[in-house]
């Protein structure tokens, strides 16, 4: 592999770095064979993890979720985190933490596995384009019908991404940002690597809840903490469909490495006049207070 | 990574060959990643792979469905796949052949790809323990339903495997040898990695249809061949439940490396008298005949 990917990177496999073209994993890991893996994204701001307490949580809710042991403890990989970062030496950065089931004999029984991989990539992070907050995006809701829960629950954030891979395939085809992934009842459950929100002609703000089987993203939880504080009676976790999205007077979609992103166009409508709308551009800056919070408190600095 | 596989192995990658240990892959590799790639399986009787044809054919199916392009011809994987057995020199030869669509900046859409992975892991293959053909072999229904068809196809031989292994994993909890998967309208789809048929009191034999979800398994589709020409009334593919299973009078699951092996137990029910069945050993005797015939022929004999 030549040198992909123009950001600087840092990768640690196991406790040990390596560079990129040097980072490598056994073709018989579980992670590589069947997507038996785990992961989670999140990035640095002044070098400061953001929402790091959450997602190393949702880490091990999505170990427990699918039988997932570890054989090192939650401080062994902040410790490693940071062994990573420091030596990077770079303050702004994504990060991605991967916990595969290991290596061993081919075969799906979980029994099979020995020891976990452990993979932290920590790579340069560019900040996100403007055009994103200033003119919004244009989302399709795809024809790939998100997994369901019964089969492989949203809430596990594995290395099975085939079901959201062939939604942004659609997406992309029709030159659009990315997809909405219908669930099998027909109501909206989330973006490829997001949580979609609406607000209503009357003010209202919607989000799936987490029945719909969806991640339960950290951004959605941090915003909804917030809004409920702020304004109980206009929040509302409920289940809604395209029409209603096309119907709104803004959405908008939130993830841990872009924020919150104004939606303005959904398949061929504009979301409202097409501009993104005050409430996604008043969440956008309170969530990045609150990320300024964070980084001036410093709990995850070194 | 020790030596985790007993059997002898060989690994060759993009047309290089390594040993076990030394057989990697990038971690930015999207099959590592997202579970973004194609695989197949079959074995080598006295050097000769077994429907082949029909594999190489799946995997082009398999990557139509997804969108994946190769970047190289099947005449080439044919050549690389005896390269390969040749230096390998063993005669009876579990393989595996992968395709991923490659390395490239980190992000689900498929336009960030490169240039397709490609990995063939050749292993000694010992004989099948002979108690699955002499017992027979206790499956369970998993609560863990099938991927539907609209989320990701199981007709597509994936890297995406995670709902297979929460499954075998619920059967291996139980002790059992393996679980049988429902889809979500309630009707039995397939095993973890095999097709599932049954014998009716009244001698019909039953396996699902395609429609059921589930991947169209190459014994499947050759014992239905034969078994059309041979009994074309006795034989349905159609719909059937868990109740039907327990109320045969035989049972049996295929599999490119199991061949017919008996079900005498479902969940807590022996299945008929808890013996192998004489449909499911003449079966089995039926598609080893057809094995023997395409060794004989040597048509992928080099």
């Amino acid at each position: 592999m030549g040198n992909l990917l123009i950001m600087k990177t840092l990768i640690n496999i196991n406790g040990k770095f390596y560079q990129e073209k040097d980072a490598k994993i056994s073709v018989f890991d579980r992670g590589f064979l069947y997507g038996d893996s785990i992961y989670e994204v999140t990035h640095t701001v002044n070098f400061v993890p953001i929402k790091l307490t959450e997602h190393l949580e949702r880490l091990y809710s999505s170990a427990r979720k699918m039988g997932m042991t570890f054989w090192f403890s939650k401080d062994f990989i902040i410790e490693e985190l940071y062994k990573t970062l420091d030596s990077f030496g770079i303050s702004e950065c994504y990060i991605r933490i991967i916990i595969t089931r290991g290596e061993g004999e081919i075969g799906l029984s979980p029994d099979l596995a020995t020891k976990n991989n452990f993979i932290i990539i920590i790579k340069e992070l560019p900040q996100n384009p403007s055009w994103w907050y200033e003119k919004g995006v244009h989302m399709i809701v795809a024809e790939t019908k998100r997994n369901p829960i019964e089969s492989l629950d949203p809430s596990i954030k594995s290395g099975n991404y085939l079901n959201n891979v062939l939604a942004i395939a659609e997406a992309k085809k029709q030159n659009a940002f990315d997809a909405i992934m219908l669930n099998h009842e027909g109501f909206i459950s989330e973006g490829t690597t997001s949580n979609i929100w609406l607000v209503t002609k009357s003010g209202e703000i919607w989000t799936p809840p987490l029945k719909a089987g969806i991640l339960e993203g950290i951004t959605r939880k941090t915003l909804l903490k917030l809004l409920k504080d702020e304004m109980p009676d206009k929040i509302h976790e409920k289940n809604f469909k395209t029409e209603d999205l096309l119907q709104a007077s803004e959405a908008f979609l939130t993830s841990s490495t872009k924020h919150v992103v104004p939606i303005t166009q959904v398949n061929k409508t504009l979301v409202g006049n097409g501009q993104p709308g005050e409430i996604s551009q008043k969440l956008l800056a309170m969530y990045q207070e609150e990320i300024k919070k964070e980084v001036q408190a410093g709990i995850w600095r070194k």
